[in-house]
């Protein structure tokens, strides 16, 4: 779309434009009279509003206006807006609030205002925002009047809520980062992430961007602008509610995650750094405007300090967050034993001591290691020993550099103003400088990440029956994606079973088999080691008892015992937000209570695959109780298996694995689960 | 100890003064130039250095000197140290770098240094660290020199690391909270966090203290030390070290956690509030400077804002840290219907929307309501729409209130100024406020917990046979304090097991009893479900062949088999840092890949108890699987029953019980390890 006339107008209507100090309409007036293109307050008083002529109506003013703020009560905005567009005008600002947020009525008004903008072509920011800020351009559409103090630079801002538009701009502000655009989407009934993220990529003013999200409503857009821009410049994303409760893996094992996890992954997964709060936000996007590290797997950070305190602090972080601190190759240690005092740490971390003259050329030395691929630099302001500017020009040739310091606050921000012209910024705790370098690292992995992304898949056709699947029926189709389940035979008596067990061999293991039965161990519907007739029969005597007891008939799944191993759970999902997506993590019995699985969309890439294998507990990894080390692409193909059956049929809602057993020959399905979007269902029927 | 000599010496001597800009000696006497008292460099070669008279040796000074700082060279330290002892000296601080940090010589130069400070009576802050600032008193005596600097104020720092300890006091100055008292131990030989916690406990002059653990070598005295200064002022710890490996809990399963984790959970539990990095930290100890919340189990916060987003980061970082923000009353509800506008969210959080005049009556309103202990308050700085210094004086009444706002940096440099002469602390950042507010929760909880803290216990006697217990000894030694165990028989023989199986009855499960076999099922020696004479012959089978595959002698255990449940792991272990520490976690063969158990030293209070079990899973504790809710007393009396034994012998080494199974009768060890101190079993033999 074209932004011009929103963000960079030729003339601005205010409407509701008021005369009253603290009222909206007035603070609107007042920060916008910094605008140096035409403004013109509208009050259906007419009269005189902050020193300028106000006009009953928009249609009044008789001149061109590109953009209206609106700041007039939720039910006056449907005409006001209508009048706006016989003006002519292109694009509006609704900071109203009273719409879709505020219950039913809002909603039905809400779509009003959509449909009214609709038919005059107007694009919309809002309702219920606090607007935009553009200082680069000098247009502060906000009733907030301290923006009009923001100072203009590389980062623009995209929130979902218009007051955390302006704190992360304030925020960026006060750390020396100075604003491209900063824009609150609030309701977003036109203009949404993707509409901006695209202009943004577009802006050469723009070197880095910054996004709050709290609800999505269409993911995939949401990912696909993310991994647009991210081609071009560094996105860094904030996700809020991680306490929130939701839809995602509400699978037969219970909510397993929410919408926080998966639209996290899914964020990075599109090339985002993804950060934990506002303060991680801005450090990031301090870190990523001067200069990113290049696509990178693993990248590996030199830490460089003056304190071995501080150097402790900020190892310990990095490591914490996976961020590789390599060891140097022994050319750069001996190099660092020329440089440094003998008593001082040579590896990585490099701590000198009480800085020296040769700190830059330390800092250049460790640099300049082969698997740096960026330096953080922590020292306490030390003049006569210790020279910033000096250390960051003796790098500067190299990697990538951040620089923390500690002293008094003047010193400080002298110390920043010589980094600034080196565009270097200058963070003042260790933590913060680990946490802006964690985030340089992140993007240089996000970025070879998108370089590996998988292209959209379409699905082939659909599954459903008019019965959901059994057990058995669930593991011949994953067999059929190449997910490997025991040899078994599905049997409706029990002369059935005991051939099955006599075909198969002991031990076996002797299940209900019945769709609508999820939780058999739950109902004393399975018997595992069973090997001999008189077993079987007291397995199958179990299962019909608990088959009497659920009202199902009772029919039997008899199966090879699988060797024993590691337990994991795969499992896929169509996500109401974001489409179809995978999950893997500890599985078993005890699913809900391991760590968190790990999430991505659908469909993967390798490193996709990579990544989530990667993820699981290092312990299992190793190989966990005796059991070899995990066979990573085994588990990996297992995956890819799970997400290729979940794309080939679109409608199936939601496959589970649990466990996938990890035995010497290879990942078993022990258990499967496949259920369907019964709604697709009922207009189509399949194989 | 006396620590004025240190602290607030009449006169400092500086050893190893000098003319040369850049090296620590002339650092030092430049920092230290503000010193009201006598000051007197130190040099052989004598002359004057920075204006003042140099003297060869302490000792030819000729006037009182109470406290000498050492930069010399580290193989001249005793000497010096030495001379200082018979010119009177009474304390000194050694800067030098190049003791036990840097290798065996070091650490037996070190040992010399400790000796001579002892024979002359001299208390010794170091080696290896920066010093200590005073700005409450003027003494800056640190070769850092932007110290000079550093306002006084109520925050006292006590940092392992002496880099730390400044990085710490410019944090806290930047963000306007003032020193009284900074001080880096580096290596600790003499003066230790022991020492000088109990000097700031009774330091009418600090309010608050924080701080910087790396590593500890006797964990009580610092527990110990943190729980009698908690009672007076509150105490904010930083521990580093979260990747290291430790030794903690390397029970029979593996490593579970490391010393970062339970030197964390001893923190917390004898008072401490306990931060994640510096900036952490320094909001914390501003938080805590001005008000602390009376203690309370779980304190509830009152979340206002003007600006809905900002409001949701807040109130979901609280809920991810665990603190309560609770349902306000129906009479708080009613009287904010009244004070705001219809379409805000009037529950807690409370979003005001705009702000406007009523913003006081609301935060009054909110802070009044009987379930709120504490109130955030965040609102972007909208002059003539909010007066954030009249919302403070509203509530200033009722409950601590933290208020963060945003907006240009010197409007809020003149907020923070405003409040803080009403003692409140002004953040920059919704995330900040929300951590900060945590602190001030997790403060008045760790008062509420050290309050119930629990007596020292004094073991009653030894255990430690010739040989380590198997597994039935070990249940035994638990039913005796009170943990439940299936029925079960110790069989010697086949004949003997079979019976036991008649005895029980079956289901039994049939084990190998061996003290020297943990990991019975990796070597296919347990056998479940057996209740015949035949499937007890194939359990007795397969014993043999792992006994005689191992070498040890078959011998039996069969027990009756439980019912069904979640299980748990309860341990206990005797860390050789911290003494007796219990842990409570997820049980079962996956132990490893569940959440990090909770640990706590033993021993333990109700609280403590409470606390654990409370740390479980929520799916585990609200009903498993069709399991009922966890029955916490019985979890709660298992894990005091552990805790118990541990303390009873004290050449226990390590209990674990695992699982601890949850059935509906109650809790029961299904497996049970019990290690010993064979260094102490050496000594003594007990029964």
């Amino acid at each position: 779309m074209h932004f011009g006339p929103l963000f960079h107008p030729r003339g601005i209507a205010v409407a509701g434009a008021s005369d009253s100090p603290g009222k909206a309409g007035n603070a609107l007036v007042r920060t916008l009279s910094s605008f140096d293109g035409d403004l013109y307050p509208v009050n259906p008083a007419g009269g005189t509003i902050a020193g300028r002529q106000a006009y009953p109506t928009v249609a009044e003013i008789g001149a061109p206006v590109d953009l209206a703020v609106l700041a007039v009560p939720p039910r006056a905005v449907p005409g006001v807006l209508a009048d706006c567009g016989k003006a002519g005008v292109a694009a509006a600002i609704v900071c109203s609030g009273g719409f879709a947020e505020a219950g039913p009525d809002g909603a039905a008004l809400q779509d009003t205002v959509t449909a009214v903008a609709r038919e005059h072509g107007i694009r919309l920011l809002g309702p219920n925002t606090s607007g935009f800020v553009n200082p680069v351009d000098g247009v502060f559409a906000s009733f907030v009047p301290g923006v009009a103090d923001l100072p203009a630079g590389p980062a623009a801002i995209v929130a979902q809520s218009g007051g955390v538009n302006l704190a992360l701009c304030f925020l960026a502000a006060a750390e020396g980062l100075g604003v491209r655009l900063g824009v609150g989407l609030g309701n977003a009934v036109d203009i949404g992430f993707a509409d901006v993220l695209d202009y943004l990529a577009d802006d050469d003013k723009t070197t880095v961007i910054g996004l709050h999200v709290e609800g999505v409503s269409d993911g995939r857009r949401l990912v696909d602008a993310v991994a647009r821009a991210a081609a071009r410049k560094p996105v860094v994303a904030l996700k809020v509610g991680r306490t929130g409760v939701g839809d995602f893996a509400r699978s037969h094992t219970g909510a397993i995650t929410g919408p926080y996890a998966l639209t996290r992954a899914a964020l990075a997964q599109a090339g985002a750094v993804v950060v934990d709060d506002p303060t991680g936000l801005v450090d990031a996007l301090r870190a990523l405007a001067a200069r990113r590290v290049p696509p990178t797997a693993r990248p590996g950070v030199g830490v460089l300090t003056g304190q071995a305190g501080p150097g402790l602090i900020i190892a310990d972080a990095l490591h914490a967050a996976g961020v590789s601190v390599p060891a140097l190759t022994p050319a750069s240690r001996a190099r660092l034993r020329e440089l440094l005092p003998p008593l001082t740490y040579q590896d990585n971390p490099v701590d000198t001591g009480r800085p020296a003259g040769t700190f830059p050329e330390v800092a250049a030395t460790v640099a300049a290691d082969p698997g740096v691929d960026a330096l953080a630099v922590y020292a306490l302001d030390e003049p006569g020993a210790l020279d910033l500017a000096a250390t960051v020009r003796a790098v500067a040739d190299t990697v990538p550099v951040l620089v923390a310091s500690g002293g008094p606050a003047a010193t400080l921000d002298e110390r920043q103003s010589e980094l600034s012209e080196l565009s270097v910024p200058l963070f003042r705790s260790p933590d913060r400088l680990a946490r802006a370098m964690s985030a340089l690292a992140d993007d240089a992995a996000a970025a070879h990440r998108r370089a590996h992304r998988a292209a959209p898949a379409r699905p082939a056709g659909r599954l459903l029956g008019p019965e959901p699947v059994d057990e058995h029926r669930a593991k011949e189709l994953l067999t059929g994606f190449g997910v490997a389940a025991p040899a078994r035979r599905a049997c409706d008596t029990r002369a059935a079973a005991h051939q099955a067990l006599t075909a198969l061999g002991g031990p076996v293991v002797v299940k209900i088999r019945a769709a609508s039965v999820i939780h058999k161990s739950d109902v004393d519907a399975v018997r595992t080691g069973v090997r001999t007739a008189d077993a079987l029969d007291a397995a199958l005597d179990a299962i019909d008892r608990a088959a009497a007891g659920l009202g199902v008939e009772a029919r039997y799944l008899v199966e090879r015992q699988a060797a024993p191993g590691p337990e994991l759970i795969v499992g896929g999902t169509r996500d109401p937000v974001f489409g179809p997506a995978v999950l893997l993590g500890v599985g078993g019995v005890g699913v809900e209570l391991a760590p968190d699985p790990v999430l991505r969309l659908a469909p993967l890439s390798d490193v996709d695959i990579q990544d989530m294998v990667a993820a699981l507990p290092s312990p299992l990894l190793a190989g966990y109780r005796g059991a070899p080390p995990v066979d990573r692409a085994a588990v990996g193909a297992a995956i890819g298996s799970v997400a290729a059956l979940l794309l080939h049929y679109d409608d199936i809602a939601e496959v589970e694995v649990n466990p996938l057993r990890l035995t010497r020959d290879g990942p078993v399905a022990l258990d499967a689960v496949i259920m369907f979007d019964r709604s697709a269902g009922e207009e189509e029927v399949g194989s």
